[in-house]
């Protein structure tokens, strides 16, 4: 099927075909390669580029495959035969940014880090954080209800989502939720876009939150003996009434790989952490998060220095590029009730060796998301079987755990067959239903997400 | 239409029919009465309960009306001709505190009051705060996703509810969400049904977020020339980067009814603010609150006195009650972006001239949420008639300035007509088409909320 070369025409935006769609497209930063090519790619200037689109596929019988920056983790915006390609990374507007109502509209294809910085000429910022956040669409963020470093005290993206504007499957333009800070007319159309990975609409603008700057930010950093003790220590900081604004952990191995590829010579420990405390209890919570800390390890340092911050910082965000240097990666995405945040990091140990998979695992401590890094060499030809077996156990650990699958990357079409495992056949139906409501013919994004 | 015989048997639940069910059941606490006398009331004792009363409903032809506490604002629970109604305040247990993961499950029929009181023993809180804590359930609480004083920090009844147990309409028990801090697998069914108003399900448990009790509390209470100068301080605060956990504000005549109730000697103003801070930086934010007070008046009363803070809170919360002794209310619940709060409080002042009503204004100012009391005297006949216009008015006025028709209290039956002004034909099909997926035959709470 192809689309009629006058409804092609018809786009403000510039349109590809088949061969001449950049490969890029049929996967993201999964690794996932989705089978066949993509028909048409449109690469939409505005909303009713959008519009157009979605109509001429629907006619044309091609399905819709939404892409924004392309840094997906499942595979949800990897597009294959008999699709049509919308890419709303052109629509890059921040159309307004009220500060006194703390309120941005932008479009998808802003980026957070674009938005960020904008936010902060008014003394405001966006707080959802996610890794990707310089290569990555806002679009993207809600579609996968991406979450990032600050989730623990701020939130993930749909905590800052105030509003939507959506393309049916029909073309209309539907408009979702409020500006105001709170509103409860209606059903919550908003939250049921937010993480619906692209199978009910195409998301093209969005209202969201801001919050002030914080007054004051403290990093605190500790090297442990092993992870139990450091998962040990962050749960009691956690039980010590501190909030605080970041609580990350990576495991012997990440912390020794990232610092190679910052050549920094960092110290080396069983497991690292890094806090922050932010806002105007900044001061007392570093030093109950130091204090908590001391009891765990000797080796703890605080400071409120930007520089030496953003360095312990670069350590963290350096952890999954430094691993993925060792070949492909499988990238996880468990979360566990923080209670048990030790036991899952001692039972991905024990499916590694099980495995003979090399796993390094970092994540977000202070909510339970855990990123289990599966490395595949390329040297190493039945490594790949075998890491799908381990990642298969790790989702079995997570549920039995009392967690998820997912935390914030989503389900996409490499956790489909485990999303019914872990919600059972009512949910599975009812969320079908839903999708069969707002997308009868299945235009959007078919065999994906659920 | 009537239930079999046989069926009402099978509750072991109690059972009650026609003109033995107690006419409270026909109307809320908004005062709206539902035409017709139900049919059959349920008061479940548990979930098979509920189950089997959705089932046999259906068999039978009546539709299923939930029942919590009543104490609705918007007719929403109200029942009438040809209905069941499942009154689930019987399911009130609380299964589980998980004090180390911060997350407790309970039945629907508890209050967020004796949750909070039992949280409170592992130095946590239940943070959702509707003003009717006492009285209403944590079910009905999140069917209308209540709001409450603390919002302004600790966000809506939604934003602590993870995951929930609901009853369909074809009777199977669906489980959404998770008990983990954050997860994206899936559809976001919780968002969906929460504020969903009875029409998609019957909540029967959650799964809540708890947080640490504050380890510092400060009230601050001013007393202002004029509505203006209260709004234009509470805005000031704000922008100060300070986030307390309450705002609120009461009109002159909101202030002087309240005290006059509690037989306080309270001093009397133009408008009245009182705030809270609390965490770490209470001490520090309440020192900027009352700083930021003192720009826009001289009458600023700072403590951490637990009493003196408890007096100050009394005053806010019998506003209402206050005003209920002088007639019917009408409770108006508009939210507006917070730069809009004095005009819209001036709108008001003028809409009660033009109708010759007796209009009183509080709310949450941290939020824009706007709580209008229309006051309709006994002996004035013609007042309920001016009244609606008035409301009708004031709903215009919030839409104008870009705000919502309801912040916490939710549609109902009384708002229906403005929703379609608020959010257009498009949402409101897209909404239509979910209800119809969830429940094809029209079971639960039909005419209500859309």
């Amino acid at each position: 099927m192809a689309l009629p070369t006058d409804e092609i025409r018809a786009f403000t935006g510039k349109v590809l075909r088949g061969g001449d769609i950049p490969e890029v497209y049929r996967t993201d930063r999964s690794g996932y390669v989705a089978a066949g090519e993509p028909e048409v790619l449109v690469l939409a200037a505005d909303v009713d580029d959008v519009r157009r689109a979605v109509v001429a596929a629907a006619g044309a019988g091609l399905s819709v495959v939404v892409r924004g920056g392309g840094s997906g983790l499942a595979g949800g915006a990897a597009a294959g035969a008999g699709s049509l390609i919308l890419d709303v990374s052109g629509l890059n507007r921040i159309l307004e940014i009220a500060a006194d109502d703390e309120v941005a509209v932008v479009e998808a294809g802003v980026s957070a880090a674009v938005l960020d910085a904008a936010a902060h000429r008014h003394g405001l910022r966006y707080t959802p954080d996610p890794a990707s956040t310089a290569i990555s669409t806002i679009g993207g963020n809600i579609a996968t209800n991406a979450g990032g470093l600050r989730c623990v005290k701020y939130g993930v993206t749909g905590d800052a989502t105030l509003g939507l504007d959506v393309v049916l499957a029909d073309g209309q333009l539907l408009h979702t939720g409020r500006r105001t800070a709170k509103g409860v007319a209606g059903l919550d159309l908003t939250s049921l876009f937010t993480g619906s990975e692209g199978i009910l609409g195409v998301i093209v603008a969005a209202t969201v939150r801001l919050r002030p700057v914080p007054i004051d930010t403290i990093t605190i950093a500790a090297y442990f003996d092993d992870v139990e003790s450091a998962a040990a220590a962050c749960a009691a900081v956690l039980a010590a009434r501190v909030r605080p604004a970041m609580l990350e952990l990576l495991d012997e191995s990440s912390l020794r790989e990232a610092q190679d590829l910052l050549g920094v010579r960092g110290e080396s420990a069983g497991a690292f952490v890094v806090a922050q405390t932010d806002g105007f209890g900044a001061r007392a919570e570093a030093d109950i998060v130091a204090k908590t800390f001391g009891e765990f390890t000797s080796r703890v340092r605080t400071g409120s220095d930007p520089d030496a911050a953003a360095e312990l910082l670069a350590v963290r965000r350096a952890a999954l590029p430094a691993l993925e240097r060792h070949g492909r990666v499988l990238i996880e995405d468990i979360v566990v009730p923080r209670s048990r945040i030790a036991t899952a990091v001692r039972r991905i140990t024990e499916t590694a060796a099980r495995h003979r998979s090399r796993i390094n695992t970092f994540g977000h401590a202070g909510d339970g998301n855990l990123h289990p890094i599966i490395v595949v060499p390329a040297d190493d030809p039945d490594a790949y079987t075998r890491a799908v077996a381990a990642a298969d156990e790790i989702f079995a650990t997570a549920l039995e755990l009392g967690g998820t699958i997912t935390g914030e990357h989503g389900v996409g079409v490499l956790k489909r067959a485990w999303l019914a495992r872990e919600q059972g056949p009512t949910a599975l139906r009812t969320q079908q239903s839903i999708r069969h409501a707002l997308d009868p013919n299945g235009l959007f994004n078919p065999g994906k997400a659920l």
